[in-house]
């Protein structure tokens, strides 16, 4: 931690910094400016959050803290990259790119088995679906619920897939557990601390999207609530960040996972269909998020768009689906991945 | 709700567009442009967001809505502002501006006394204080829990001052709502709509904080929430927006109070404290909050904020809060309230 | 400036970095942390944007500048307020709050005359209204140009009232300035560094507005172009930035006046029209901006919005300005200010 | 275009709208909905931003425009892709990617020429150097302007790589076009509207960025600036926009990509050097932008980063910029591009 005192502060001043930073355990080196002072603080960084309360004091202009506050999701703790293992044939972070694939909500037995059986028949590893809907209007179709989740669980047995479906509530954190392979935190629950600690105690990979005002900072700060719990399962996905441009539904930030890959273990992948909120852009934002080295992708995938329940304009039809694995399969040898 | 086609659509496509109108239960109405139809869809609003799945049909350009999604919250349904009863002494909404103040976090019995103390001596009409802490670090001080809510209501008990203080989780809300005042949902559970359908069963008052990404729309869906499971008596607010601006926390957009005055009846307060994150522009944005027309202000105030667990560099010292509420008098009066 | 080097990183790329440093003209001092070093580089700091390159050295992680970039916009230099003269009757920056007023457009002589007159009966001290006119289409009203500078010269005549005019090119500043009494630079034009110069060699005052995505520090190094050629007399306005929010045209971010305040000593103004958007927004953020400290406003009043050929729907009617001016003056007095 | 009224406007106030519309020469047609109505305007578009100003008059809750404002951009106009002819050997917008480097600044024939052989060497097509530069601080290197030009045009004569170079203002857009082969207008200029016509009404292809906090939208009205000068040959360059993430310099959009492939026929390619800021997430997101369908890429590289008068930390060096050319080649391949 970094402590820039004002141009011109008084020696007292200083003192009195130089005294707080040694009360919280820390040991303070004074570099002597042109026109101002500027203190490191030198120590074990657990206390840094109140490092951070120094700034109220008296002479002192600002505060910046150098390292990062996440540990257990940090490449400076684990080096190699983790592989999550989803079941016998899916991991997760190795050299097989993952395609999870499906419609935001399952609405009927029907249309979860049609969709598993066309994402599988395409080539997609792992079939997505909502039973448990967090909708932003209270008007809108909530989900399925626990009968979602059965359905799901007879798709996967149908089809062998493996699923990805979203947890909101921790008190139903435990039952969506039972049927899940992947428990998915949503966007807006990205910071809801509570369901984080409440996955971080359960023995199921979690997929944390990333929040829509999110740093990739804060993004990690997030893993690291789950892995401090225990679970160190996590794969993280960009799905679009929120900017200015109304063009797309949010703005897909891939540059995020290059930066996620320099700083994290974890796998990374991401999700065009929020991320862009239209069909047509879906295609060409996979291919690129594969090509700035995603470990996967998850997309919106329904029979028939223009009766979904939710998220239709983004959804792709099955025949168009299949179009984009086939050509995905070109950009996942370029990034030497296999698919 | 407006179909926009897309430019030469074929007459079909147009066709098939009218037909799902239709079956939604809308009346289709058709105006024929220079270069392209553009068709309304007129009917009860509830089916709304299943017209918008219309998206992807051939031949449409876009779906634009027309009605806002909320009914509840809106002047629409309720012209009169609402007056929000607290307690015997204190509402909110009307022409008294209500002032809450207090420390971030609730450290310890003489930290919170004082703290009352001090806030009511300086005319704040409310006791704020965190028992349940969301902080974004798993390492960061997390509150004191239940006996945080204990202190708070000593603090009560010993000023007369009611409090307002966060849930977190929707398993300890009744808890909370044992004890608190006014029921606080923060910026980060914004959209946890678990947390809010839980707050709209139980019988208190809420604060809804805006979201730091959340559009105005979206602040009064999750008021919405609230309301739709029973619960009229939602506070709203402001607290600063995220922006690309990093000389302040955040960005207080003051304009949110004029723009949620003209669409809902709900009262409007302003929290600068969050709003800026630095305790020297507190005072100043106090001010035009109450200018810009809010109903009252939440503000941090901690007797000692160099040794503060949380948010230091934001809380004022009690000497310049009481010079805040000095001036502040001079605005309310000039805005037509009373403090 | 801080050098942060990667955990771990080597001692020979260490001292590369610190020969790189002395290179450059800096004293280097190494603080040796637990886990990196941190280097602080004292010296003068105009080399310092040549530093900033040492962040692409082997070993270091990130390159952390500590002081401010400019110097003569800075309160460092001069602490007390700069009060810029514009004519015998009006200086900006004092006591006095200075209010400027008219059309977005000079449109005809009628209508730059009937406004003058409206605005000053209501007691703004200024005429605002545009000759050239910076239009996002090409196919919009672009501005009479010089016609208009000589109808607001005869509207400034008759009234009185000195008035302030955009400038949108090099090659027509000097035209404007012998007309203007403050030279305009626009949003968009807020890092045209060809008219920052420009205006900077010219005798005028200039009201410099802040870009729509420019950061405080940005708008302060803008500033700092201008006073670098020679002229000091630079008015701030902040007019809102570019967030995600749409319900208003863009976000009115009053923080910045204290945060201006605080930084600069040159006078800060408040634009409510633009930065609203709609004009049943601007009295409320009039206000506001008042009480949060600002100097000035510059407001959009037309005698028939309906009709104007730009900005029609943010600019007030005479008699809504009458109202907006007579509750000013209550803030006014609030702030310790005059009008 | 399409006026929504107030919930229970008076027929009177409707009756105003419909006449005004009459006024401006467009046919009003009147959907009455279950609580407002709805009105259509239709008519020849070029009138519209003065039907924007109808939202001033009472009863009228917005007014929201339904046609795209700009025409000679549009793919409504122009229905096959424009490939631009840059000299005898480079088109851009064809299939064949264009790959633009060098260094930020032009700072010595010796940097130059290094530069211009080595980016050569690995395949680029063209050159990129500033010799006018647009910097943030007034006492940043501002470039070697005229002699700049020179030493660029001998690269180009030794090399045979034609260059890039961007033009800063109208006063000097002719000296800088008897040199260049493309003329590049940036970021901070993009709405720069006296440059965009002075370019608009020159002989050489134009390079267009995005502004920082531009829409797609207004990035195609300022390409409409210049093309409705009579300058059809427009590049649009994606180069980030600002958001509130830290962790790289802008924030690469690159779903911009497909969405202007959509609604334009003019090339657009990517800026990774300026869109991150970081030289180590440079060639992830070239692949990306590859990936995604961009028409070519701008990249810096420089012989010696580390001492480069401005822009060192996102410069390649040339073995790195080696490595990246022959790993696009094939995602280029993938994308069905030759390079």
């Amino acid at each position: 931690m970094i402590i820039v005192m004002k141009a011109g502060a008084a020696k007292q001043d200083r003192d009195e910094v130089l005294k707080r930073i040694r009360e919280c355990g820390y040991q303070p080196h004074v570099i002597h400016g042109a026109t101002r002072d500027v203190i490191g603080a030198v120590g074990d960084d657990r206390g840094k959050l109140v490092l951070q309360s120094i700034e109220s004091m008296h002479g002192v202009e600002s505060v910046v803290p150098i390292l990062q506050p996440y540990k257990l999701a940090s490449k400076e703790v684990k080096r190699e990259p983790s592989v999550i293992k989803i079941s016998e044939a899916v991991s997760i972070g190795g050299r097989e790119l993952i395609v999870m694939a499906g419609p935001c909500s399952v609405e009927s037995e029907k249309q979860i088995i049609e969709s598993a059986e066309a994402v599988k028949a395409a080539g997609a590893q792992m079939l997505r679906g909502g039973a448990f809907k967090p909708r932003t209007s209270p008007y809108s179709f909530q989900g399925l619920e626990e009968e979602g989740l059965k359905l799901l669980a007879k798709a996967r047995q149908l089809t062998g897939l493996p699923f990805v479906t979203e947890v909101v509530n921790p008190e139903t954190a435990e039952l969506v557990a039972e049927y899940a392979d992947i428990l998915q935190i949503g966007a807006r629950n990205s910071q809801n601390f509570a369901l984080l600690k409440k996955v971080g105690q359960l023995k199921r990979p979690v997929l944390l999207k990333r929040g829509m005002s999110m740093t990739i900072q804060e993004f990690l700060m997030s893993a690291e609530y789950i892995m401090s719990e225990g679970n160190q399962a996590v794969i993280l996905c960009e799905r679009g960040i929120r900017t200015f441009e109304t063009a797309t539904r949010n703005t897909l930030d891939l540059s995020a996972i290059p930066v996620l890959k320099e700083k994290t273990h974890l796998p990374v992948i991401a999700d065009p269909s929020h991320g862009t909120g239209h069909y047509h852009y879906v295609a060409p934002m996979a291919y690129a998020a594969v090509a700035a080295g995603a470990d996967g992708l998850i997309i919106e995938v329904h029979p028939d768009p223009e009766h979904a329940s939710s998220d239709g304009p983004q959804s792709l039809k099955p025949a168009k689906f299949n179009l984009l694995m086939a050509r995905l399969q070109l950009f996942a040898e370029a990034a030497e991945r296999t698919l």
